[in-house]
C-alpha cells in the first residue's frame, strides 16, 4: 500500500534537475581523493552554485561581529569588538521579542528593520516613496518569490496560470512555477546582443501561449543570472509598457543589484523606472520586487534573508498576502537582522568603516579580476565564446562541440553540455553547470562558471579547463 | 485594473485570523502607555504566541555561544568561551561548505548534522532505526509539514483532497491545509477525558468527510498544542491501527516532545510505538514526524530549525519528495546548528555541562511551576475549568460566560472569547488568544495562555486576570 502512489500532479510535474547526476559524481570523486585515488588534480574546484561564500569569498566582518553579538550579548561587553559593532547589535537585540534574536517576530519581519528597508529603498531610488506596509522580509527572496506565485496561480481555473519566463534562466524559479502547476512560458533572451531583453520576444511568446494557458505575470531578473546582463532604463521602459498593455504583474528579481560592473552600466530598480515614468503608469502597473543577503558583496546565502517590496497592489489582495507570508511563521531572525546590516552598512567615519570598506573593495576586485580572466580565457578557446558580463555572479559562455560529442553525449543518454561539464569534473576535477539546467536556444550549448572564488582559485580553475578542452576537442574532431 | 482581482481561490480560502484586531489592539495600547496614558497596568503582558523567549524564557547558555563562534571563528580563540563550545563550534563550522555558515547546505541538510540527528532519533526511540536519508531539515517543523501536504494535496482531482485534524489545533496547520485548497476534517478532542484523542471519533470524523472530500491524511500533535494532553502507548496503538485500515498517511507533529509533566506521563513517538508494533504493520504505515528547535527548552523561535523523518515512504515519491524540498534552498544554517546542539546536547564531563543542567532544569522548574499555579487560580475562579495539562507549553481552560456577555460580544461583532480576550487586554494589559482560533466544540469557549513566562510574569498575569475576571463576571451577571 502507498497512500503516496497518486502524489500531487504538481510535483511530479517538477523537473528532476540534471544537476543531481553531476552531484553525485562529484562526491563519488571526492570520496576516491579521499582513499588515495590518484587523479591528475587534488582537489575538486566546485562553482556550480550561486554560493560565494561555500566557493570561497570572505564574509564581511562587520556583519558577523555584530550578528555573533545578538546572539551572545555578553560579547556586548568585550573590548574586542569596535564600539559601533556593539551599538548596533544592542539596538538590534533590543528591537526583538523580549530582548532575544530566539524570538519569533511580526509577519514582515522586525518593524523597525522594515522601516530602515524601506528607507534604504528610497534612498536607492533617487527618493521614489517605500512604504514599510508594503514590504515583506522572507527567508529569502525565492521564498518571497514562490509566496507571490502562490497568489497568482489560480489553481482552480480550467485554463493553467502562465508565467512568463526569461530563457536561460536559474531553474529554480521555472521548478517553483511548475511546482505550483502553472506553465513557464519561455522568452529567449538574445545571447548576440549580450543576451538583451528584446520586447518583441515578449509579443512572441505572449502570443505562443494562446490556447495553452493563461499568461498573467512577466519574471524578469536583472542583472541576470546566468545571462549577466544589465537591463538599461530604456529597456526596463518598455517591458513597463508591455505589462500595463498586455495586464500583466511584473516580478522583478533584483537580487544581483550591488553586482554591476559594465562600462556605462548602472543598476536601476524597476520601482524607480516605474516610479521616475510617472502616472498614469506609476499608480497602475502590479510590481514585485525582490532583493537578498545571498548575493551581492554579503553573500550570506546560509542565514536566508530576503525581501519583497510590493507596489501598487489591491488592498484587498495585500490582506490576502498578509495571511499568506503569516502562516509561515517569520524569516529567521539572524538573516533579518543581515538584511538591515546589508542595507544599512557602516558610513565613513565609523570605527568598522575602514576594514568594512577594504573588505568589500576586495571582493568587487576580485570579481571583476576573475571576469576579465575567464572570458579572456574562455574566448581564447576554439568552441567557447563568451558575452560581455555587465552583472552578476557568473559567465554563461556557449559552447560549440563536435558533431562527435554531441552523438557520445547521445550513446551515454546524457544532454551534450552535461556530457561535457561530467568529463570536465571527471578529467579535471572542475564542477560547472551546464547549460540545460537554465533552459538554451534549441541546438545552443552553454556552461555556467561562478566568479566568486578567490583569484588563485580561478587561476587554477582555467589552467584546468584550458587543457580539458583542449584535449577534449582535439578527442571528438 | 488589478492583475489580481482574480486571485487564487485557494489563498481566498484562507481565514482571516481574529488574531490580527488583538494585535493591532496590542500595539495601540503599547503606544498609549508609551505617550503616557494612565491605564491600571504600566505593560502589556503578551502570552498569546507559542514563543519562549518571546515571553521571557532566558536562551541556553551553551547554545548561544557554540553558534556565536560558529558566525565569528574569531571567537574559537578565545578563552572566554568553554573548550567543548570551541570545539564544537570548530566542527561545525568545518562542516560548511567553504567552512562557513553563510554557505548554502545540501538540500536535507549539512549531511553530518542530518547523520547525528538520525542517531539521536534511534537512541530517543529504544534503537528503532533510523536513516539518513528520510531526513529533511526545514526552516521550522511547519514549513516541512506544509511541505509534506503539498505533496498529499491532488489539486487537480475534482474532490477536493481531505485532512483529519483535531479539534483545539494551533491554526498554522489548519492554514496550511486550506492554503493548499484542501479540506480541514475536524475530529474533536474530549475535553472532558484530559482532551484525549478517541478513535471512535476518528470514524466519526472519517464518515462525515463523505461526499465532501477525500481525506489522505491524519495529522496529530503529541503532546498538544493547545490541548497540552500526552498520548499514551494504547492510544497510538490505536490510532496506528486507524491509519492502516483506512489507508491514511499519519502526519505526526511531535514538537513538544521534550516538555511532558504529567505524572506517570512519558512521550513516546509514533515512530517508536510503530516501529515496536512490528510487521506488518511497522512496514506499511506511512509517516512523516515533525521535531523543531523552536520549542522545548532550546525555544529558538528565531533560529529557523526543525525536521522531518519520513518512514516507509516508496522510493519514487522519496525522489519527489527530495525534488520538493530542493527548490527552496536549504535551512537556515545556524537553525541547522541548533538542531545538531538539541539532539546532542553537553554531556556530563564536559565544561559546558553543569551551566547547561542548570540553566534546563531552571527552565523545566519554571514550566511546571507556572503551570500548577496557573491551574489553581484558573480552577479557582467561577467560570473557568481547567484540565489537566501532562505536557506542551499551554493551559487552555474552558470559559463559561454569562449570557449578557455573549449578546454583548454579537453585538459588537466579536466571538465570545475573542470579545473577552479583548476586555482582558484593555482592562488588565493581559494579551491571550481566544478559544475561536484553535477551534472548539460549538457552544464552549477557551482561552489560551502560554506557560513559557518568568514566574512572577505569571504571578502578576494571574492576578491582573483574577481581579479582571471577578469583575468581568459581576458586570455582565
Amino acid at each position: 500500500m502507498s497512500v503516496l502512489q497518486e502524489i500531487s500532479p504538481n510535483v511530479k510535474q517538477m523537473r528532476q534537475l540534471e544537476y543531481a547526476l553531476l552531484v553525485r559524481q562529484a562526491i563519488r570523486i571526492r570520496e576516491d581523493l579521499k582513499q588515495g585515488m590518484r587523479k591528475p588534480y587534488k582537489d575538486v574546484i566546485e562553482v556550480c552554485w550561486g554560493d560565494p561564500q561555500g566557493t570561497g569569498m570572505k564574509p564581511l566582518s562587520f556583519v558577523r561581529q555584530v550578528l555573533a553579538a545578538c546572539l551572545y550579548p555578553q560579547l556586548v561587553n568585550s573590548d574586542k569588538l569596535p564600539v559601533d559593532v556593539r551599538q548596533r547589535a544592542q539596538r538590534l537585540r533590543q528591537e526583538c521579542c523580549g530582548g532575544s534574536v530566539g524570538s519569533y517576530t511580526a509577519t514582515r519581519g522586525i518593524p523597525e528593520i522594515v522601516h530602515r528597508v524601506s528607507e534604504f529603498i528610497t534612498r536607492r531610488d533617487g527618493g521614489a516613496p517605500s512604504h514599510p506596509e508594503n514590504i515583506y522580509i522572507s527567508p529569502g527572496s525565492q521564498w518571497a518569490l514562490t509566496n507571490m506565485l502562490k497568489i497568482l496561480v489560480n489553481s482552480e481555473s480550467s485554463t493553467r496560470t502562465g508565467v512568463l519566463t526569461p530563457v536561460p534562466c536559474h531553474c529554480t524559479t521555472t521548478l517553483s512555477i511548475e511546482g505550483l502547476g502553472a506553465v513557464v512560458v519561455p522568452y529567449y533572451l538574445s545571447e548576440k546582443q549580450g543576451w538583451e531583453l528584446q520586447v518583441e520576444e515578449l509579443h512572441r511568446a505572449l502570443e505562443s501561449a494562446k490556447g495553452l494557458c493563461n499568461p498573467v505575470a512577466l519574471y524578469v531578473i536583472n542583472p541576470g543570472n546566468p545571462s549577466g546582463q544589465v537591463q538599461s532604463r530604456k529597456s526596463m521602459q518598455e517591458v513597463i509598457r508591455f505589462v500595463l498593455e498586455k495586464k500583466l504583474f511584473l516580478l522583478a528579481d533584483e537580487v544581483y543589484q550591488d553586482c554591476v560592473y559594465g562600462e556605462n552600466c548602472e543598476f536601476l530598480s524597476y520601482k524607480r523606472v516605474l516610479a521616475e515614468m510617472g502616472p498614469p503608469l506609476s499608480d497602475s502597473v502590479e510590481l514585485a520586487s525582490f532583493h537578498s543577503v545571498s548575493k551581492g558583496y554579503m553573500g550570506e546565502c546560509g542565514l536566508r534573508g530576503g525581501y519583497v517590496e510590493l507596489v501598487n497592489l489591491d488592498p484587498t489582495v495585500m490582506e490576502h498576502i498578509y495571511t499568506m507570508f503569516s502562516k509561515d511563521s517569520c524569516a529567521p531572525v539572524l538573516g533579518q537582522m543581515a538584511l538591515d546590516l546589508m542595507t544599512n552598512p557602516p558610513q565613513p567615519g565609523d570605527p568598522s568603516y575602514p576594514l568594512y570598506d577594504v573588505e568589500k573593495r576586495h571582493i568587487r576586485n576580485t570579481l571583476v579580476c576573475n571576469l576579465k580572466k575567464a572570458r579572456a580565457v574562455l574566448n581564447s578557446l576554439p568552441g567557447f565564446c563568451c558575452q560581455p558580463v555587465e552583472g552578476g555572479l557568473f559567465v554563461f559562455p556557449r559552447l560549440h562541440l563536435p558533431p562527435k560529442a554531441i552523438q557520445k553525449a547521445k550513446e551515454v543518454g546524457m544532454e551534450p553540455d552535461t556530457f561535457y561539464c561530467s568529463m570536465l569534473l571527471e578529467e579535471a576535477g572542475v564542477f560547472v553547470s551546464p547549460g540545460c539546467e537554465y533552459g538554451q536556444k534549441e541546438g545552443t550549448l552553454h556552461i555556467r562558471i561562478v566568479l566568486t572564488t578567490p583569484q588563485d582559485v580561478m587561476e587554477e580553475l582555467l589552467k584546468r579547463l584550458t587543457s580539458f578542452h583542449t584535449q577534449f576537442m582535439k578527442d571528438f574532431s
